[in-house]
């Protein structure tokens, strides 16, 4: 399986607000991007647009580029783990 | 303004693309990806997928982490650029 760019970006927003204490209604609130929406974005459900990720970087008041680099880091941490086994169905019910 | 990651990322697709000496075209067809779509997403005109990224950084033969630290820091180049003072329309004809 590829590493997914909108899901180490998920991953790496849901941190950001977290660590700042921020509940996604606030985020969503101050990027006035819907609660539901966010919540997407940050499970990699959804792509984010490039206005979206300003708006969100925005309301998280961490630069853009800054959370490039901890997606870059991100993704290059999953890309060089070492893929386990796959499960049969039996195994991992 | 604000920087936009589909511009910047875009921009570098490109960079990387011409440094590999590989034409629209070739690109195209080995992410199997529309030639008009990837000429798009090089213009930052087109927000490009995950699944899209990561067949062109395939076509590119660059890891995705590389290119997303080549956009963090296109990014910040630009965010960090003293804006020029604006012109009137007068002063810029």
């Amino acid at each position: 399986m590829a590493v997914l760019m909108r899901e180490m970006l998920g991953e790496t927003l849901r941190e950001l607000r977290m660590s700042s204490a921020k509940t996604l209604r606030e985020v969503s609130g101050e990027a006035r991007v819907s609660l539901g929406y966010l919540s997407e974005v940050e499970r990699g459900q959804k792509e984010a647009s490039s206005e979206l990720l300003n708006a969100i970087c925005g309301a998280l008041d961490v630069p853009l580029a800054d959370v490039l680099r901890l997606v870059s880091d991100r993704v290059e941490a999953h890309a060089t783990v070492t893929p386990l086994p796959l499960r049969t169905p039996q195994a991992a019910a």
